[in-house]
């Protein structure tokens, strides 16, 4: 099972709107099959499981790690396909949350005789679909926050100058985090002040994910990497109900793609623009600042995943926040978060955090 | 060796201004000797260590964390005690720098025909006794600064609430920082807003650690419990020339030592600060903030060492930096730090950073 999750997350990033799932089938002890959800979601992972293993899955055991599909999309079920292979014995940790399949897979395998075995590993399977799980349930997005600051929690000094605060290897992993999540989401703060690319680079990977930007007024320079490579990389520009029809028909007329999103006072409604990204099918959501988006959305406690980059360095309180204006008025009110992990990258820490 | 310098850390902030050194005393592969300086730093190591070996010493090798003396003072020199008891060989990482004894207790040794080996674990050594060679290089104690915020390095909401943000576990390890530390220092601001005792609890040790505050014209309160303590429990206040007579005269009255500074602008210079601890004879001192403090001990380039707890926490922009307005203008200006360690404690985690 952990091998079935661990080619399972070979597709992290890349099979958006659909589940990245691993397969393993075992016949004597032996691996005579492996499969993972291609690019784009299809192929699904236990097809080409089954094509790999041949006549070797006639009684064989299936690792799958999320419930077989049971109905008829694009693609036969997964389930249909098991019982088909001579499959005897089905393990997966959860059942499927998309209301199509919800324990029907499993219903279907064992009215056709297989033997179905869940839970194992459910909690290392349900944290690499949570983003699967929130948005068939919630209509969001998992979102992990990164963070690269100061031992004070600063991300660049009071003049503005931010790089480089982390080392190449922190960087490299940025890359390596981009890669994996479906899409990279910055504020216009950001965009205006950096004229970021959002791309992955240097880490031998092709892929590229969706780059989001959210900027009511959609105010952002024209002449920027990001606008000058939107016919190359997926660009979406997460506005407001009263940006200028002009900029509108402009950024549209280069190829980003825009999607309108409620308004909450005098910003764009944070809990709107990730129910939008939902609509458009994200799963995974890599928000990487500023530090006004970043407080928008823990204030709003939709942060599911935090990532903290510390370099050996002290800025100084007119140093630019790793997060902005919160609005908390007591310690009670903050949002928390447990440990998952502390480690060195390069001369850098590195710690994640997950939402209580 | 090793043993000998962890038997050595056991008088830590406790044998000032002396160094706190370890000393093993080996016998055809056999320990026959333990000894660690005594609180208040005499007698030495080596007599504790050669008194336990007794006849057993005669041809033995002596593992001692720092040079045995050479100089007469309230006690006979320990290479001459070393000498006497028939020792072998001395094995000692590093020279004194005690210009007393700088390379003359190894030269008395060789002198007399024992062999002497150094540079065993020299690194280890040279950290265990950094504030001991601070001060007799440079006058002045390490410092090691201590700071527990949340995620993005708040110490309080913008209310000032800021009990707790980091659980039961830090705060126990706080205390144990403090009691192998020869003072505990904070400034007016944090005397001021917390009332803090500032000394050693719950953790199984009677000794407690001076207890400094700095504050330039003393208005500090005179009911506050580090005020009611300064009978039970050192507390020295590091003041500027122009403290009023009257509060000089009633801390005095109270208990308290004071010791005078210079001023740089508008505050204490620091560095004049620590001078003059290192003159009252400390070795190693644990600042615990506020943030101005801390800020000004890192402009000055004088914190030796950072020890962070953050808790799983964000509070936002308008909570209270940990570390104050440092007046930095460019990113390569600022004060740059090595990781030693990170690690969990309780929820929160810990990273120790040393001066690069
Ligand atoms: N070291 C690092 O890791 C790092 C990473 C990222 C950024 N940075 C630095 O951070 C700075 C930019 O940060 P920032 O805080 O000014 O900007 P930001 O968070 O990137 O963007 C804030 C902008 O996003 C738009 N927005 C719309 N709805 C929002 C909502 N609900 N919540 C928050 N923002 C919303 C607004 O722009 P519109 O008016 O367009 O709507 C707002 O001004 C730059 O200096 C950059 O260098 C550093
Ligand atoms: N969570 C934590 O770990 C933690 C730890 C400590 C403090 N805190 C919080 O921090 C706050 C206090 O911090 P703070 O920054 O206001 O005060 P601070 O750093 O504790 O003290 C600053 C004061 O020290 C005196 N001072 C003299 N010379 C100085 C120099 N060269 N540099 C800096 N200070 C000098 C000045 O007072 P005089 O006018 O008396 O000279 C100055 O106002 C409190 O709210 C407290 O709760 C939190």
């Amino acid at each position: 099972m952990a091998l079935a999750l661990s080619l399972g997350r070979r597709g992290r990033g890349r099979t958006w709107p659909n589940p990245a799932v691993g397969c393993v089938i075992v016949r004597d002890g032996r691996i005579v099959g492996r499969g993972w959800t291609a690019p784009g979601g299809r192929p699904h992972a236990e097809p080409q499981a089954l094509a790999q293993a041949g006549a070797a899955a006639r009684g064989a055991t299936a690792y799958v790690s999320l419930e077989p599909c049971a109905h008829h999309g694009q693609t036969p079920p997964c389930s249909e396909a098991l019982i088909d292979a001579g499959i005897a014995r089905v393990v997966a940790p959860l059942k499927d949350s998309d209301p199509r399949v919800a324990g029907q897979g499993f219903a279907m395998l064992r009215a056709a005789g297989v033997s179905v075995t869940t839970g194992v590993m459910a909690d290392e399977a349900g944290h690499d679909h949570a983003g699967f799980f929130l948005r068939t349930e919630q209509g969001r997005p998992f979102v992990t926050l990164k963070l690269a600051s100061s031992l004070d929690g600063r991300i660049a000094t009071a003049t503005g100058e931010s790089q480089w605060i982390t080392g190449p290897d922190a960087r490299r992993m940025v890359h390596a985090m981009r890669a994996c999540h479906d899409a990279v989401m910055v504020g216009g703060g950001t965009a205006r002040a950096d004229d970021p690319s959002l791309t992955v680079r240097d880490i031998g990977t092709t892929h590229q994910p969706v780059r989001v930007v959210v900027s009511r007024r959609l105010d952002l320079p024209l002449m920027s990497r990001l606008a000058l490579t939107a016919r190359d990389v997926p660009l979406w520009l997460a506005h407001g109900p009263d940006a200028d029809p002009a900029l509108h028909e402009a950024w549209t007329g280069i190829g980003a793609r825009l999607i309108a999103c409620d308004l909450s006072g005098r910003q764009l409604d944070i809990a709107s623009v990730l129910r939008a990204l939902g609509d458009q099918g994200l799963t995974r959501v890599l928000c990487e600042g500023g530090g006004a988006l970043a407080a928008s959305l823990l204030a709003a406690d939709l942060v599911d995943e935090l990532v903290i980059f510390s370099a050996g360095m002290a800025l100084g309180a007119e140093g630019l926040p790793s997060i902005g204006a919160m609005g908390l008025a007591r310690l009670g009110e903050a949002p928390r978060f447990e440990r998952v992990e502390t480690r060195a990258v390069g001369a850098d820490i590195l710690h994640r955090w997950r939402r209580i």
